[in-house]
């Protein structure tokens, strides 16, 4: 018999997430039936959209949502031996019985020297949530000006280095002097810390003063309000999170943005990354290829220990790690 | 000596324009020169965009622009032969000289029965924002459902026949019972008047229960408000007008967008006409052969005297005409 531990959201959320809101549940696991594998997490994944998922498709004391690297430590499937790893979607989970299905082979060529947690992050869904994002929605090209904020987050600190990569100015938004200071390690050609600057549009203008052509929305609200009239005519701006607004129980308002997208003809698109799945590992060579050669950075925040999930989600969604906020096991 | 009359902005409107914003100035016009002809306006046209456009483009005491159907008088450019009518954009003028530049010729096919002010409608800058923005913005598909406000407007009414055609199913929104009525003629699936509707929302989902694949947006504010939420996933937003705003000093506010955007993955763009003008004379003779065949049916409310044009375009942001707003000298 084995344990398996789990973290269950004892009821809706209101407003931030609290430690209360969690559960942890322990319960024993059947002994495999055919066909199915055992496996057991190694890293766990908090990310910001789990705060608005959670309301649309969990119900009071449902196990959160959420993926893992996990190893196979029992196998009744031969597709799937003892030992090798894989990315689930299995939530916050110890342990966990899968029939093979949904389970994600890390990619073959996956170098020794890079830790596997990064298939959750640089080359996981933020990875290639920036990669489609840039690319698709963005409809990147070189010379563009790039805006992206929650910039030093794991999808943020992807978004402007392959920015760079393809060839553009990036300008970055972020909540402390230590992630400002990081982006500028990255490569980006301007950082601020809208929590510290007076305006918000003139740090914005000052930054770019002939605007924006790219705009990767990761926060929403009044950052928007600031950033929507500095766009270039024909600019594109990728709604990839709202972060700002995932706890409002009341919806937050602002400026009405018909009459700057009609004259300067914008373009704005809203996304889930599953949309190019089929595509999965084209982006994820590519970022694999850019991580190994060091074109691609990447930063952790791990918090230690599976007792401590909730915290790490807490203190993400706050804005407490720089790079990808990680749970090892 | 030739009299040109022309109305000019006396100042900034502040809200709603009013008459007394107005001055009809009269000018003698000099002898025509080598290269130059003389033109006398015969439609005007009055259309929602100068309310945002004279905060852009005009000074203080700027004659009103505009564009309108007008005949060659005299010519000392053989290019254009006297009695020939063109577009042009020469703003709020009875008689204006040219130089040739920006005078479109109607197209050459024009059928003998069709009134010349359909340039200025169906079959010109309305009728191609219509055209464009479904096809190029909404990347309307048959069987999609369609939902247009300010429906029975010169853009609006075109929109949806053209869906109508298309084999969309469309849902539209007035003002009026009159113009409810004009747009259950035209054959629209479903119309409603928004001012008397006890809710907009409950209004838009019993109409469509299944949501909306295309919104071609004309007003902006509350109304979008209402619309944003019943789009189906990967709905196409066409952001024309927005003339619930086009008054404002303060901007109005409402919920932001950017929640509803990322999970039902919308995409919404604004535009200006123009961005097509190498593909007019394809958007012309396409709406010239549906309204010729009878398919596109046209409606044009009529304000006779230059001297009341003040009032034709105060009466048409109120939303006194069914179909297009036309002053006829």
């Amino acid at each position: 018999m084995v344990l398996s531990k789990s973290w269950a959201m004892v009821k809706h959320f209101t407003g931030a997430p609290k430690l209360a809101d969690f559960k942890l549940i322990e319960k024993e696991l059947p002994p495999l039936k055919d066909g199915e594998v055992l496996l057991e997490s190694e890293f766990l994944s908090v990310d910001p959209y789990m705060r608005p998922y959670s309301k649309r498709i969990l119900k009071d004391g449902d196990v959160m949502m959420g993926s893992q690297v996990a190893r196979v430590v029992e196998s009744k499937n031969s597709a799937f031996s003892v030992g090798s790893y894989y990315v689930a979607n299995a939530g916050w989970r110890t342990h966990f019985i899968s029939d093979g299905k949904g389970l994600s082979a890390l990619p073959s060529n996956w170098p020794e020297k890079l830790p596997r947690s990064l298939a959750l992050g640089a080359v996981g869904m933020p990875g290639l949530t920036a990669y489609f994002g840039l690319l698709e929605v963005c409809l990147l090209k070189t010379g563009d000006v790039v805006l992206v904020n929650s910039a030093a987050g794991a999808v943020g600190s992807i978004v402007g280095q392959i920015a760079k990569i393809k060839g553009c100015k990036v300008v970055g938004s972020a909540g402390s002097e230590a992630k400002v200071t990081y982006l500028k390690e990255l490569g980006f050609d301007e950082a601020f810390n809208y929590k510290t600057v007076n305006s918000l549009e003139e740090t914005l203008k000052k930054a770019s003063p002939e605007g924006y052509d790219c705009y990767f929305e990761n926060v929403g609200g009044k950052f928007s309000d600031a950033a929507m009239p500095q766009m270039k005519d024909f600019g594109r701006i990728a709604v990839c999170g709202a972060v700002s607004m995932y706890n409002d129980s009341v919806p937050q308002t602002g400026p009405y943005i018909q009459t700057s997208m009609i004259f300067k003809q914008l373009r704005m698109e809203g996304f889930l990354v599953h949309r190019w799945q089929d595509r999965y590992p084209e982006g994820q060579q590519q970022l694999l290829k850019w991580v190994s050669e060091g074109k691609l950075k990447y930063s952790e925040h791990i918090t230690n220990g599976f007792e401590n999930m909730p915290k790490g989600f807490i203190g993400m969604l706050i804005g407490e790690n720089i790079g990808k906020a990680i749970i090892k096991v």
